[in-house]
């Protein structure tokens, strides 16, 4: 087989042969597929696109490229993804939060860059803690905890994280096919029971409207459940942040306060919907009703948050009052109205330049900086009631006020609020495709 | 500009910006494009394609990435491109005969590589001949001659002669805005006054169909034209192999023939006909039957003959007799019938594997390996006639004999022989466009 022969065979359109992709994915861990012949068939993939066989081959392939994590405990193990979105700390809150209910939440984590904050910079805004374990590190915090929360290791899916550093630079990220291999192969790695994805929908999401995030989720679930992972995906609403607080050490204040039984109802609702999913498919809990009422009961009582304390204690870092934040600014409402847009881009973009976030892969990051929105679309506002607040190092803050000035719009006609959760595809269709 | 946008800019099917091809052209060059992103572009220009504004830019991009040849006479200047093909010798007679008519043929010619056979390796069948010529050198044989055949510079293209690489391992070579682009930058960086195309259609050609083709051959005469260029192009039957001969020294005797007023009749009506293109496109007759009257007279007179030997003189070459051949073995018909079909794909990779061609590109080649087919589609034969005569070392002779019967087919009922020229795109609309 000729490398050159396969991928003008994908530019054609033809669908490859699962002893063909495992061929092309091989050829390229053993550098007889070069970097240059992989990001052409990246390409042609985004373009021509792939069937289910083909995705799940490629998958599988890609998990066979490095190593699987051990099962260290007899607990059902589950994990949660999410496709990414400002504000998005449903992580922090999920994985002790599960925990307290005896199952393993073996989290691998990403960092941030551009717009996209990432789990790791939240959790290193607490001092001491360590996101780079060993196996015999990590195993030990399963063992006592029931959750960790890690960076990647080098030995998982080694093919996967080489697609994915040439998928950044040739205009090749936004393709299904190649997204469900990505995500689906570190899972797989990781031994699940099973598995849920929040994929988020809006501006401020990489899928932008509910049809493209269906699709993405149907080819999760698709290849998962065929790799016997069960899945289920939930399309959940990123027309705005998610929660009020966006930024490192605030965010994890926030997700304290979730834990602690309180914070914003929809971050709540949202980690105990993807909860209950998982749950429900590991026979945790007979249906939803019966797993909600245990995560509330988890959450109500502190549970969750002590399940949390122990994990950071574990991977080496303290925590006691909340997070010291930059010095802030309030923005208050000039006119009367409701809110019907919250300019996600704008904010992504002024947190990331405040040293809240990466422009490149080397930036360093300031935990302190963030942002607190304190209205949600549809919520009725008066004059000077308050809707931002900045946490910016003082030189910089009053351009940046400045700059936010308006990212919050108000119109004169009534808004509806929007429901966090916009879709599920859910246990039963799963089960089925299982 | 980052390359990773510009890409999928033409990987979601939109036109890229004049500013944004030389961006990334010039960027290749200067090594802030990788190889890995040009790969990705060319995948996705395959599959998107590009309008004619964009192959204008790029084509121009990739002329000025290098140098240009200088005028050493006054007399116009004109060239031929063919896509290649089983037996095409048309370059040995073309040069030499058109420069006996007072017209420059700088020609810089390629080797052969899978079955094509190259221009350069036929003339190293020729004892002492020279393909390496420096810029000095190359001018005196022009300015003595008025004909060079040589291999590329590296300083001519040299962002075609990279993506060609890249192109040939990664299944992006069948795409008509990189052909044209790859062919027309070398052309137009040799400042030619005329150009002519012979673009192979059939079975043993790249274009398998005349539709495809024509595609091709009018994306050249509109870059070209647009590049005051004149560019005209002729489509020729390559559903059978051009002439008798097929392989290195073979292909020079018949060239020889040709240009002494014998040879295939097809071969010199080919010939002919691009000739005469460019003599009208270049003032040099007034029409084409007085173009024809001309090449006729220089073919029968002996004065393209001439011509070559004094071009194979000044590339250092020596020939007098006839190239020597290795033995021979004759395939006869064993039944009665018309010739249907001439299997030039067996026919070439079985040179190929005598070693009168390269599977690598640092294979050695035997010059004195290659066959004549005596008859061509449409012939009428009788029992015992001489179907095909291979030229192959002993050794593995009887081998390939089997393999080649039964690659001049015979059918009881009458076929019509094939014109060797199936379309002109002529002067007249080259004109206008220009």
């Amino acid at each position: 087989m000729l490398p050159a022969a396969l991928l003008a065979k994908k530019r054609d359109g033809e669908a490859l042969s699962d002893r063909e992709i495992r061929f092309l994915i091989e050829g390229f861990c053993e550098g007889k597929v070069a970097d240059y012949q992989m990001s052409a068939l990246a390409m042609a993939i985004c373009i021509r696109d792939m069937n289910s066989r083909e995705i799940r081959t490629l998958t599988s392939a890609m998990v066979d490229s490095g190593e699987r994590l051990p099962r260290v405990t007899d607990r059902p193990r589950v994990d949660k993804h999410s496709t990414g979105g400002l504000g998005d700390k449903v992580s922090l809150i999920l994985a002790p939060l599960l925990a307290s209910l005896d199952v393993d939440v073996p989290m691998v984590s990403g960092r941030g860059l551009g717009l996209t904050g990432g789990t790791l910079d939240k959790l290193e805004a607490i001092e001491g803690f360590q996101t780079q374990l060993s196996l015999d590190e990590s195993s030990r915090v399963l063992r006592k905890v029931g959750a960790f929360i890690i960076g990647a290791s080098e030995r998982i899916a080694p093919a996967d994280r080489r697609l994915y550093a040439l998928r950044d630079v040739t205009g090749t990220v936004e393709s299904i096919p190649l997204i469900t291999a990505s995500i689906l192969s570190k899972k797989l790695a990781a031994r699940l029971d099973a598995l849920v994805m929040d994929v988020k929908v809006g501006s401020g999401a990489f899928m932008k409207t509910l049809a493209r995030a269906n699709l993405l989720a149907s080819s999760i679930i698709d290849v998962g459940c065929h790799s016997n992972l069960p899945t289920t995906a939930i399309l959940s609403d990123m027309d705005q942040p998610l929660g009020q607080a966006i930024g490192n050490a605030i965010e994890v204040n926030e997700s304290i306060e979730v834990l602690q039984g309180n914070g914003p109802p929809e971050v709540r609702e949202l980690t105990i919907q993807l909860c209950a999913d998982l749950l429900v498919a590991v026979d945790k809990a007979k249906n939803h009703d019966e797993a909600r009422r245990n995560l509330n009961r988890q959450l109500d009582s502190g549970a969750g948050y002590e399940r949390f304390i122990q994990m950071v204690h574990m991977q080496g870092g303290s925590i006691g009052e909340p997070l010291s934040l930059a010095p802030s600014e309030t923005l208050c409402a000039k006119t009367e109205g409701w809110v019907d847009l919250i300019d996600c881009q704008s904010i992504g973009e002024a947190i990331v330049e405040m040293g809240g976030g990466r422009k490149r892969s080397d930036d360093r990051i300031d935990p302190s900086v963030g942002a607190k929105i304190h209205v949600r679309i549809g919520d009725h506002v008066t004059v000077d009631q308050p809707l931002l607040t900045l946490h910016c190092p003082s030189p910089i803050r009053s351009e940046f006020v400045q700059r936010l000035r308006g990212v919050v719009r108000l119109t004169e006609s009534l808004t509806s609020a929007r429901p966090i959760v916009l879709q599920r595809l859910g246990q039963d269709e799963t089960k089925n495709a299982c």
